[in-house]
């Protein structure tokens, strides 16, 4: 970036201004009545229920700036949002962005963290509808509400697994993990002498699912082209193992998983191999996949089985014989989550 | 607070826990089907319009730790994001909070700024629905999300005024922008010597203004027991001046605001002058009052003339005359806003 225009510069509206162009304004939502502009957006859901979720990033303990561009930041933090309307079988509509940024930014950085959030809304189909950019003490922080609709009658909420449902998986799993390890251990390096180029030829794969994640648009879809209402759906942010607990916990079940049904990228494994991390210790609780994991009825298996991006992982069973990894000897293990919680990490690092 | 939580030990699902309890988890509106503990809230709107607005606040720049009880914190975040959706002529329903903290802040500290929040909360009838906790690298940082709703005919935007609107205020203004000048000064003498008690006894009501302001939902409440819809509407969150050019900017008008019908306390009016500050222009660019400027026909005049909290203030009049403050003396003065750019504050401190 050859121009720096200081924050300071534009004040508040100029900002807007800037960062919200005219042209972004359109809205792709018949939902969408009124956007940026007023005190608030007007929205119109009719008959359709609407969904709401917020997530935050926070500079330093979900994302570092030696590694992560702008750009691809904007784009995640909109993407893991999506995420979650999606997990419950609904299409994200609008967002808000909250943003709070030091004056060590300038208003290009910030034009190009938006461009990465323009990206994802136009991939996705969702409105930019409102926001606060904000100065901060110290750093970056993203805040994202997202907005979205879906059929009364097709919501998917956590607690409504059965036993003898069967477990699926979209994607696969622990490349994002994987991809974090590998950066962390070039930015180490880096560190460590500035002259050493970064050695990620061999990661694209695994960098590129921690830095540029999807959301499973296309799992929502195929469910509605073929009939499926999941039973109970989660998106596999804070690893799989986490989330098996939690459709467990709230649908007063255990649940089988079958240790060797988890599908992993054979590049996430060899990565996993390298930093001596055993592949299913990796997948079962590296976080950030934003895979979904949803249970199914029996009656529906016909419909799935030929799906190349689903993967049956296990069946439900009964609150008793609680939560187990069976291995592929056919023994049992009781599924524990190790999870991810950014606190302690932060306070590790 | 005697006891000492330090937020690592909790875990991310233990805190949501610890700051959400079940017992403040039951709807209060029959829009909220499902609230904390999915993916996303679930919300039923219908015929209703579904208005949106974020607002952020940050540690150092919009709120001072020296002279902020948590409490308060909490309690002001909530009031004006539930301004912007009053502004709009609608009445506030759900929120979502995004809060970031160092590990600076304990759990009870967190417990203290949510007890405001729900207090808020139940004075406003609003339910909180989601959000997210998570540690920053520094400081405190609060964003709000507030969803509410509003009769798709009776929806007021920034835009509809009309020449010969008569322009109109809630309750008074300055008190704000005059409690804050006053724990300013309160800190620096505090600073500079310690033992010093603050002396803040004449000043409870400028400093209540800052500290805990209040939404105006009794004037919406109004405006329906009189069935007035004002033509335009926006709340004073920027100063009068800021807000006026926005309401005339947007309906390509001009105004003319009398300065001796601005309304002041004597309490505000008393503080300016220890400070040497006009009241007058205190009042036109102090931020904060969170009160209602909007516009009305003059067929309406007479249901709001006896109404002691509204305030005529001047009219509406065509763009070419443009926007203008009118003297005790019938001179004029052009309207600016000096307006309240954060970024700037924060480079001025």
């Amino acid at each position: 970036m050859s121009q720096r225009t200081e924050l300071e510069s534009l004040g508040e509206f100029g900002l807007i201004d800037r960062l919200n162009p005219k042209e972004y304004r359109k809205a792709k939502n018949s939902s969408t009545l009124f956007s940026i502009g007023d005190d608030a957006a007007c929205l119109e859901y009719r008959d359709k229920i609407v969904l709401v979720s917020t997530d935050a990033l926070a500079e330093g303990v979900h994302f570092d700036m030696v590694y992560t561009p702008l750009k691809h930041l904007g784009y995640k933090a909109c993407v893991t949002n999506f995420s979650d309307i999606y997990a419950m079988n609904g299409e994200p509509k609008q967002i808000t962005v909250s943003l709070s940024v030091s004056n060590r930014y300038s208003v290009e950085a910030l034009e190009e963290l938006y461009s990465g959030i323009y990206l994802a809304c136009d991939r996705y189909g969702v409105d930019l509808v409102g926001g606060d950019t904000t100065s901060s003490a110290g750093g970056m922080f993203i805040s994202i509400t997202v907005i979205g609709e879906a059929d009364k009658d097709r919501v998917v909420y956590r607690n409504g697994a059965k036993v003898h449902d069967l477990i699926c998986l979209s994607g696969d799993l622990g490349g994002a993990y994987a991809g974090l390890l590998v950066l962390q251990r070039e930015k180490a390096a880096f560190m460590a002498n500035p002259k050493v180029q970064p050695q990620l030829t061999d990661y694209e794969y695994v960098i590129s699912r921690q830095l540029k994640p999807e959301a499973r648009k296309d799992i929502i879809r195929f469910f509605r082209s073929k009939d499926i209402i999941p039973t109970s759906m989660i998106d596999i942010s804070d690893g799989l193992a986490s989330e098996a607990l939690h459709i467990c916990r709230n649908s007063e079940t255990g649940c089988e998983i079958y240790i060797d049904r988890i599908p992993i990228d054979i590049k996430t494994s060899n990565t996993f191999e390298e930093f001596k991390i055993l592949a299913d210790t990796g997948a079962l609780n590296g976080g950030e996949d934003y895979e979904l994991l949803f249970t199914i009825d029996q009656k529906d298996y016909d419909k799935i089985k030929d799906e190349a991006n689903i993967h049956i992982i296990g069946h439900i069973t009964d609150a008793s014989s609680g939560c187990q990894l069976v291995t592929p000897q056919n023994t049992t293990i009781e599924l524990k989550a190790q999870g991810w919680n950014h606190y302690r990490k932060q306070t590790d690092n």
